[in-house]
């Protein structure tokens, strides 16, 4: 801010000038983020801070604030002369601090602040604000001020894990000359016949207002479940795409581990024969998404695994240490045959495999990502792959269980082949819809397969958050849909 | 692909056998993508490439094919015997190409492959595939097809571009410190009250059916207009936020600048007086990811501007060069009113401005980027920062406009004054609504604002491409809906 003075004697003056006196003050008390300031090297600099009071403590003659920009989970200590109080100092507040940084005498930190000015911008009050001074809040309840939480350090913790955990994802593919695909959000094919979708038509519009044309888009059209079939499109003349958004399920379901709306990473792979193509690609994105985190978001994580999730930095070092394990399908109903563990489920050969088996399969194979492939052909969608084996008929599918989550990601090889595709609608009596997908097969088709990783889930999987909505800014699910 | 007598001797060993077998036949000749082939200095090396034959011509004693697999504009020549020809290799087949690599004689390109193996892996009907070879088809007309367009040059130029502009506006945000936030696309807000939303419920669920809770999410819900609200959330702990992703419109338009369903970046900045701070942003950014498209996609930018819309590079050159022009809102009226030209719409003060309006101003200030400033308060939604200026009342909003497209940008500074905002929403009889947005004044309120960019307009303002359904993978407008 500038001086009273000096801001008289500018009034009246174009706003020009003003701004270029403005750029001119920020020279010579530098703007710094919090994240720089604490790492920085050049103590004795006058530096600016804003941010978010996250302590106050008055002495007789200091006062001490910690305050936080977001920039990182550390808060810079402000020391000031007690004079510079302000009972608008509050938790929660918004302030401009200037002063010299300097080496701090306590071990707790390298540098602090010996603030000169200390401007409070925005007030919070204690009495209102749900938030309490030092209070360690329960994630159940953070979760009541969506609008409100990200001021917290363990969400804001998860936010910028979250943001580092999209870029390191991104480049992990574009270092593996995959191209990014916007795969639709709104689209006309309900893909899995999954049956629990939404559906769109503008606002106010019943379906039935128009009768001769009732949809806005001629047909009715649905939020995407899976960005497969457009990436599928793709992989006709790129032989590695993949897609980063949001997917959708109409699933009435508040519990831990389903959203409405979620978050998706789908991979498609040209030119691939073997499940064991995908199976290395997701192996090897959830080690480098992991190892960058580890890396870059130390002290955020760190959080996670000291107040959140005690005992999952082992899992996670673990999972990073070993290779995933690999068994079939068939290996697994074997193996929980052969369990003396009673299951709630049946294990017959066929069946699906539920939750309970999900957790009893991973425990058994060391705790460690488990790949589970050749699954029952009649379980899976009409585009997994015929292995055309007998008498247990499999598709070339692949599901990975992690640990804490049960299944991460799924997948499997297409059915490039015409003829069996082609047949496999037919009996399904959706050949004509299926027409523009036949058409990849008939024209340059070459194998490929594919596969979506829950990226919550993901979050769930490192972070060891048991609730899927304390992942994720804003949770979307049945009867919740907050701002 | 293993030689028949081989895979004989395998049939029935176990998968994994054959698996490592496979490995070592990859590795004695090595897979290569096309884009590593052409640049590579390795010459005399043996290779496999695959992907799909863009030419074919046989003469007496040589074939010369070129195949192209999407890593990059330029196909790889590919020279044979003429022995390997093969009737089924035609425009749009797929191929697995073994050869050496080794230095050309033409001047065309540096290398080509002498290939001793050409195996057709996906045949295509040069009759039923609607793209024939050697024709250059129209945009209209690839746009027929969604599903195979991607396996045209023109288009697959455009998508490694789209990849390339979305990986370079990260990067742009990332090193700036901005935060990536997943804003939400089911939102129960209808921020600005546009009216034209869509509006969501599960398939098949009628709003209707259930009388006493009609809702899937207990409230009508929507699919997002802008993240921005969400953002503003975001901005009460970190000072840089954005997000990237699809937005929607149930707007009745199939016209060349409106779609349904497009993509928005979002950034909204804390601890911000003024909008040259955002100006300042909004101009790095275009910038940035400007160059790096440049510097990346050279051929690909290049074909759009050889063939596409000639004359768009010196646009791109001169926006580049120059800085962005600024005016008020107030200056763009009074140069609409000294101009020769006659508008059908009005140009009183007061007015908002039109496409025409918008063009003129752009050309009469140099064909440049062009800010505008400070618009009427009225015509501004009840976020928008109220300047308290007379008589002539305005709002701290600010538009870019760009050269062939108008509109590219808009934002504002957002009313950060509780007392002020509850008053604005108080008349529009909003203020229950919105209670939790006056939260984020009440508690630690700083002055910020942001800003969104039409993705889709980004891309045709640099490629010169005239139709926004040719910058986007699956357009989606009213009445139509592919795929």
């Amino acid at each position: 801010m500038l001086p009273a003075k000096v801001r008289a004697s500018v009034c009246g003056a174009s706003r020009r000038i003003l701004n270029s006196f403005r750029f001119y003050c920020q020279k010579t008390t530098r703007k710094q983020r919090i994240c720089e300031a604490i790492s920085s090297v050049e103590v004795g600099a006058h530096i600016t801070v804003q941010g978010w009071v996250r302590s106050v403590r008055l002495q007789k003659d200091n006062l001490f604030l910690h305050v936080n920009d977001g920039s990182s989970l550390q808060s810079l200590q402000i020391v000031a002369s007690s004079d510079l109080n302000d009972r608008l100092l509050t938790f929660g507040s918004a302030v401009e601090v200037s002063g010299n940084l300097v080496k701090s005498p306590s071990r707790k930190q390298d540098v602090e602040l010996q603030a000169d000015q200390i401007h409070v911008v925005g007030e919070c009050n204690p009495v209102d604000f749900p938030f309490k001074i030092k209070e360690r809040h329960s994630l159940e309840y953070l979760r009541q001020f969506p609008h409100l939480r990200c001021r917290t350090n363990v969400f804001s913790s998860l936010l910028r894990i979250r943001s580092e955990a999209t870029a390191a994802i991104q480049s992990y593919f574009k270092e593996n000359g995959f191209i990014q695909i916007h795969t639709p959000v709104i689209s006309s094919n309900d893909c899995e016949g999954a049956g629990e979708l939404f559906q769109v038509e503008p606002s106010g519009q019943g379906t039935d207002q128009d009768k001769e044309n009732p949809h806005f888009f001629s047909v009715p059209a649905y939020l995407t479940v899976s960005g497969q079939l457009h990436l599928e499109v793709m992989s006709g003349a790129f032989p590695r795409v993949y897609t980063f958004g949001p997917t959708f399920r109409a699933e009435n379901s508040q519990s831990r581990r389903h959203l409405a709306e979620f978050y998706m990473v789908e991979a498609e792979i040209s030119f691939t024969k073997s499940l064991a193509d995908l199976m290395k690609v997701m192996e090897d994105m959830f080690r480098s998404t992991t190892e960058h985190l580890l890396a870059h978001c130390a002290d955020d994580v760190e959080l996670f695994h000291k107040h959140v999730a005690p005992g999952q930095r082992d899992i996670v070092d673990l999972m990073l240490k070993k290779k995933f394990n690999v068994i079939t399908y068939s290996e697994a109903i074997d193996i929980l045959n052969h369990s003396s563990q009673t299951f709630s489920f049946n294990t017959d050969w066929g069946c699906d495999l539920q939750t309970e088996h999900e957790k009893y399969l991973v425990k058994h194979c060391g705790s460690l990502p488990l790949f589970v492939t050749d699954y029952p052909y009649e379980l899976k969608p009409f585009y997994a792959r015929d292995n055309q084996d007998h008498p247990e008929h499999t598709a070339a599918a692949v599901d990975l269980l992690v640990p804490g989550v049960g299944e991460l990601c799924g997948g499997s090889l297409r059915e490039d082949r015409l003829e069996l595709l082609r047949t496999r609608l037919a009996q399904a009596g959706l050949e004509e819809t299926y027409r523009w997908y036949l058409d990849l097969r008939r024209f340059g088709s070459v194998a490929h397969g594919g596969f979506g990783m829950g990226f919550e889930r993901y979050l769930q999987c490192v972070l060891g958050v048991d609730n899927i909505k304390d992942v994720i800014p804003f949770p979307r699910f049945s009867h919740s849909c907050l701002l």
